[in-house]
């Protein structure tokens, strides 16, 4: 028993963990490809492709890497405010907020003596009695600390690792049609695995997961060269 | 008490709205902004500058939706997947799932005759069981339906909508130097104002969360510039 909680436990810290390194990857493997291959199309030499594609992953990495700590901490914000409200209301309101707790064991089924127990039960202690809140009421669990700065690291950090995928064939002397159709194909491959492991972790198939990771990643790449190429034939 | 209740409600299916909004916005005060700033120190005219701003606003909104579109699907996949286990479970190790129950509740201070009743009234019917289970041992709500469609669009139209101030200067026929002073000035007010109503929503102080997301954005946003020019100056 002790052992599959534990394992539960582990699976559960990891799922905000999960979200991030999708967040930071799906972007990484889709706007440096686009970037690379636009300015393939325009580049001379594949020293301008590697530079402007590692300036874009610096870029969208710090800015990605923000949002997430923007919206982390937004969450831990929100978290603590509510907190301190639930902890204010049992203080000047404990009649309405005891007739929720007892509303939300009525919605489990709880019925007639047994509603009226575990009612007391949980409104004895004020600690427990806001724990019960938040998590019932509010749907809210207590954010990790530095869960913020955890959360940049990861999106950032997962946004470097697949933006470096695309623009690696053009770290090699190849010429720069060739350099293309590599990250193409290295592009998808990765999107495919990344799709595929994705499934893995949330439980979905590895193959369906893959094969869809596959085809939206590359649709919004394609649309995404698409427009800045069409975009920069306007301007020329 | 209904209307606190409803108010709540509305609040809460806020929640996730306000993280995507944050993600989206965020990053799209800054990337687009970074790039405008360093296309005006190369560009000859304000057209190539905004023709390349749009370029990146376009891919940049496809790609952070195509993030959040995927990382919203996975937390379905990990509720539906795991809404199968312990539904599983109860089934096949009642026993097990029931102690389970008694954990939580003596977690939350139920003793002796109220704890039995609890624990017997929850696992009564399945529905309310699994629901509990779901929610107590594991934290997870229920995603509401197209959760990943509805995230997808507001992380981009967040993104286009933020990605459009620092552009809008370079719209007007004034010259490059301006234009980018009123970008930065633009982007500098844009980014205080989204801290402020921020902090306003999570219940921090509007001042200091205003000042916080001018900081750090505007770091972001000079960091991803800088490199950009310092790596378009090694390849020139």
């Amino acid at each position: 028993m002790a052992r599959r909680v534990r394992h539960r436990e582990r699976h559960f810290a990891g799922s905000a963990a999960v979200r991030d390194v999708i967040l930071g990857m799906s972007d990484g493997l889709t706007t440096p490809f686009a970037l690379a291959a636009g300015l393939a199309g325009a580049a001379t030499s594949n020293l301008l492709v590697v530079i402007g594609g590692l300036a874009e992953i610096a870029a969208g990495s710090i800015s990605m890497g923000l949002g997430g700590y923007l919206a982390a901490q937004s969450e831990a914000e929100t978290y603590r405010t509510e907190l301190a409200r639930e902890i204010h209301e049992t203080e000047v309101m404990p009649r309405e907020e005891r007739a929720e707790v007892r509303r939300i064991f009525r919605d489990y089924g709880l019925k007639g003596h047994a509603l009226d127990q575990a009612t007391d039960a949980i409104t004895a202690e004020r600690d427990a009695w806001v724990r019960f809140m938040m998590r019932e009421e509010l749907g809210l669990e207590e954010p990790a600390p530095r869960a913020a700065l955890w959360s940049a690291a990861r999106i950032a950090g997962s946004y470097v690792v697949a933006g470096l995928i695309p623009l690696l064939p053009y770290f090699f002397p190849l010429d720069l049609h060739r350099a293309l159709l590599a990250s193409v194909v290295a592009t998808g491959v990765a999107l495919g695995a990344f799709g595929a492991v994705k499934g893995t972790y949330t439980g979905a198939a590895p193959l369906r997961s893959g094969l869809q990771t596959l085809c939206i990643g590359g649709l919004a790449a394609a649309v995404a060269f698409g427009i800045g190429r069409l975009l920069a034939r306007l301007g020329a």
